[in-house]
């Protein structure tokens, strides 16, 4: 289990740069909320449920850094440090989850003074990233059941500790694999174009002892057809309510691949990935970014000066292809719809009995 | 239609070192047998086609280099230099049926001086050449002709004149869509590790004033399935006698993907790239090169210290995946077996009419 990728610091945010990773370990202390947009902009800091740890961290930040005592300031301007942060990345769900449930905290009437919201948003931020490191534990052990004593399996892009509070979505089930004694050798795509298989995934789960091998994205159909794999596990930045799931680019073309070869494709993801308001993948933003990630991203140019590119950021998984979601309340198998329901109703009883708003 | 990467140079082999493309255009100056074997594995030349032409050129210089007229010297000189040229890469069947051909004119009785047998070699090697830049003109029409108007593609790797005597396979059918006045928009893999897509074919398509769009392997899925590709077309490296076709890593997902997506997919490849004494793909030895291509590759250490790569350079897409097989000899549909059969009878009487050995 790698190190928490983020936390709070006496008033500022401390980060792993993760752009540096595997050759440096840098970390950032991240003093304003342009900073920590930058940070998410640029994937210093980046998957799903550690955006929203971020985001809501970043809130707390910024309510911390408010040096004025007038409450109506201090709500117009966490309404702009909201929207700010709102506006760094569009497809991860778990950044407008995390920023709803800060403005909840902070839309509380009985609260009168500057101070008292600042210690609730940061009860709230703190929160969200104690609940994310229990709810992956949790969805760890639902994955690892459903593995052999000794499998091998295959993930894409990172969707580990570095992506969540500490312990990771479907690098979880690995990591609670290999807590039950069980022997896992993990396949990691190495995930162009920014390659946090290669740079992420391999680097955490070496540092848990844990038997990894790299591949080129486009070699794991040959992989997946040698039925070497017992399973391919991945997390997601948005599902929608029929369980069409929205992931880092990639995901797909393994998601069809798996069915081909009948092999089990298991997405990983707690309720703050559901968005129930979408019926279908379909409605899922999916943000393109800038073609220099694609042709000059590694020290050295690999396209021709001013070649176009195509760089969507992720895909969407129709629900058909997706053997079953992992969440903190259990594995959801088909037909999705009343399952993610059902979970959904769950969390927010959960809420309810934690005495959270 | 780009330049030709590889000529005979009064005695040498003028080549143009691929690895360093699109960055630099540095032609190299083969002197040597030696320096050739290095040059084809490190692939500053590659792809099947040019492969070939480049092992009979080698021939024809190790010939013209032998400055002794003991003839007996002079069959096991160039036994040992097929022999060195035969061991540098193994999937591309080009470089062994160029070799067989080369070895077969060598093998003429009547022939009974070193240099005689310098002067055939050098006229065989040039055939070969002038045969495969012919030959890719005749392919590029009958796949253009397939193309609607104003067409958007999908190829992968580099299946064009770098990787044949000056046209293409592939990249040859998006050529001859130009001269037939079809505006063609290209989608180009990048083609992980080493980026003969955004480095090569972009870098082609570009000179060419080909509209080209450079995109990650893994962002075919998303491309496929949005509706915009009408036709898929790849080169090869060996088809087997069933249609199976090993191509750069990668392939296999793509097709799996164009027929899900009913987009036609179409591989381009003259008769010297058939295999037919193999009766399906599972036979064709499959290339596994350094991990180094995948975590040290440009410029910046991408994976941690000692991971473990699994790097395969090709994989096999089985014939039922592939719509034609487009050669020299005309579009061959399924079943591929007899149209395979065939178009390689018709290649060896086409020999003996050209009075070819």
């Amino acid at each position: 289990m790698p190190v928490s990728p983020i936390d709070w610091d006496d008033g500022t945010i401390r980060l792993l740069d993760q752009t540096l990773l595997p050759e440096e370990t840098v970390w950032l202390n991240i003093k304003d909320i342009h900073e920590l947009a930058e940070a998410i902009k640029m994937l210093r800091v980046r998957g799903a449920p550690a955006i929203g740890i971020a985001a809501a961290l970043g809130v707390a930040m910024a309510a911390n850094n408010f040096k004025d005592h007038d409450i109506t300031s201090f709500y117009d301007h966490l309404d702009t440090v909201i929207d700010t942060l709102a506006r760094t990345r569009p497809t991860a769900v778990n950044l407008f989850w995390a920023l709803d449930r800060m403005r909840t905290v902070l839309s509380e009437v009985s609260v009168k003074t500057v101070e008292e919201h600042c210690q609730r948003l940061l009860a709230q931020a703190l929160a969200i990233q104690a609940d994310d490191r229990a709810t992956c534990r949790i969805m760890g052990k639902y994955g690892a059941a459903l593995l052999s004593d000794s499998p091998t399996v295959l993930t894409h892009c990172n969707a580990g500790g570095l992506a969540t509070g500490d312990y990771g979505t479907a690098l979880g089930v690995f990591y609670a694999a290999q807590e039950m004694g069980k022997t896992i050798r993990v396949y990691a795509d190495e995930t162009r174009p920014l390659l946090q298989g290669s740079r992420l995934t391999a680097w955490e789960l070496m540092q848990a002892n844990i038997d990894v091998v790299v591949l080129p994205d486009s070699a794991a159909g040959m992989l997946l057809a040698s039925g070497r794999i017992e399973a391919v596990f991945t997390g997601a930045d948005r599902i929608a309510g029929n369980g069409d799931v929205a992931n880092k680019i990639g995901t797909y073309p393994l998601a069809v691949l798996a069915k081909r070869h009948q092999v089990p494709f298991y997405v990983v993801a707690p309720v703050s990935t559901f968005d129930l308001s979408l019926a279908s993948g379909e409605a899922i933003p999916i943000e393109e970014r800038h073609g220099d990630e694609v042709v000059n991203g590694f020290g050295r140019r690999t396209g021709p000066k001013g070649v176009k590119v195509f760089n969507p950021a992720f895909d969407v998984s129709p629900a058909e292809l997706i053997t079953a979601i992992i969440t903190e309340h259990g594995v959801i198998r088909p037909p999705f719809t009343p399952g993610l329901a059902a979970a959904a109703e769950r969390s927010l009883w959960k809420q309810v009995d934690d005495g959270l708003p």
